[in-house]
């Protein structure tokens, strides 16, 4: 029985999904795990966490804050990134969500201040070379945005350069590291809220009180290598258009795949290259023909996500629910 | 005085763009030329080209054929790749559009003649190691279609591989070597028709009836090494959102740009990396300041405009025109 399905077509293995929230609601119960929905852009998983127990979000861009709360998900957002049109926003936090935005800059303390959003975290660097205050600069940002009328919450601080450390130990010993900077702001920041973390030291970050991951939901080819207890869950459906003597070409190419961490996956085959709308592909220990559906493994979901309509719910060839990727665009 | 735009955002720049265009319907007038709209994926663009004289386009998908004839720009559409799903496009051919599909495989064969479209060119591989049959088999192919009640129209052969040979008379040499195989294959098959070529052999390629060119409409820095006379006019507007004493930040991330063939580009800064809503780059003969605009060169146009709901014709930082990007999805 084949798939009944427009390819290429992002899926969703039911049970690798149902595993995977679970098995990280055990591990971090209710408002310990922040869920990011940049991973997903897709508010019908953002309601399978909501309803294992997670009520505070973390999302990237103001769309993804607009269209949470559009669709009643916005009990706690939190937008874990430097926005200057916070104003955006305004009528989302007049409608009562509660909305908290990330602050490094005087600037963007500005854009707060002149929105209707009224929560802010200090955005601490913590080794990623991307946004964020120094560790000793995060107590006079935070007195510049309490003077200008805003509530620090607490602080931020992301450790995205050790997310794909392969060794757990050495995984462990470098989160430790980059959180005792991030404590340090803390205690000059004040607030009650130490958020970070991700998919890749959901376990070793035991210094943060909330950890923003998002991966750990669909997974892709990237984290596979750590030996983390989540299944992929999410395959891009192709149909093969030919075949060779030495190779096959399937309809998932690069318009379908995030590409930035290198080609993807396809069980029995190596795969050579993508184009705009073709993986070509040579067989390993499988033969493929012309009409053949392959599941494709993205190496990286997050920008594979953004490039669909929807994904389906399937289990094996079934498919059990379809679902907008509602949070895409800015 | 800024853009008045949310970024990131695709901005078109209108001189680039109009030069671009005069400057391929000047080499390959009218039906010489039949412009691929993979690479833009915007009718509105579409549009310009047929206004410039050309009536006949190549497409990469049903979805792109569907909103193409859709919009009244289904003349003679030719979908440049195998599908099995041609039925999609029946009622379009019942209403009046011209589609011609490639087959490269009895499968293919088949599919085409279950559909109401009744004309196909014979695909045939030049080099590419992708779709298409071997120019000797093109004949038996061709006889196999019109047994099945199709016209055969020609052959196509798509030379990608020597898109971007940095050295024109190589690029020329081995174009005619990869030609030479089609235009065998042409004289098997019969047909009035040699489809092939692309942007980077646009003007080398003399042997094809038509050109199958869509970059250099828009153009991207992996062809801008090529010394081709059309010029960069697609950039995604960002906003500095970051900055620090070594580097600053931008909101124009991974899921805002092709990655595929690499990092884009700033001018007078150096890019380091990009993640899902961020490029962190290091000024070199400029400043930045976080609220400052920069445009970003993306290295593949293709996909970075599949990214994109809609685009912004530009003239210096005022929006001449919105485009939807209309032909995105499958």
């Amino acid at each position: 029985v084949g798939y009944d399905l427009t390819t290429p077509a992002l899926v969703v293995d039911d049970g690798a999904f149902r595993h995977n929230l679970d098995t990280m609601t055990a591990a971090l119960p209710g408002g310990k795990l922040r869920p990011h929905v940049k991973a997903h852009k897709c508010t019908a998983i953002a309601r399978r966490q909501y309803v294992n127990g997670h009520r505070s979000f973390t999302c990237a861009t103001l769309r993804e804050v607009e269209v949470m709360a559009d669709r009643g998900l916005g009990d706690d957002l939190l937008l874990a990134n430097e926005v200057l049109g916070a104003r955006r926003l305004d009528r989302l936090v007049d409608a009562g969500s509660r909305i908290t935005l990330v602050v490094d800059s005087p600037e963007t303390v500005a854009a707060a201040a002149a929105s209707a959003v009224r929560e802010v975290l200090i955005d601490v660097r913590v080794g990623l070379m991307r946004c964020g205050v120094e560790p000793g600069e995060a107590g006079g940002l935070a007195d510049l945005a309490r003077s200008r009328g805003l509530e620090v919450r607490g602080v931020m601080g992301y450790e995205g350069q050790l997310m794909l450390v392969a060794d757990r130990d050495e995984r462990r010993r470098a989160t430790e590291s980059a959180m005792a900077g991030l404590l340090a702001a803390a205690a000059d920041v004040g607030g009650d809220l130490v958020s970070g973390g991700g998919t890749g030291t959901y376990a070793e970050n035991t210094w943060v009180d909330e950890v923003q991951a998002g991966s750990y939901a669909l997974m892709d080819t990237a984290y596979a290598g750590l030996g983390l207890p989540f299944r992929q869950a999410l395959f891009v459906l192709g149909t093969v258009i030919s075949v060779s003597r030495t190779w096959a070409v399937a309809d998932v190419g690069l318009k379908a795949l995030g590409m930035d961490h290198g080609l993807p996956a396809i069980d029995g085959a190596e795969v050579v290259f993508c184009s705009d709308e073709h993986v070509t592909f040579t067989p390993a220990d499988r033969r493929f023909a012309v009409g053949d559906h392959v599941l494709v493994h993205p190496a990286h979901v997050d920008p594979t996500v953004a490039l669909h309509e929807r994904m389906h719910l399937v289990d094996g060839a079934r498919v059990l629910e379809t679902w907008p990727v509602d949070m895409r665009g800015w």
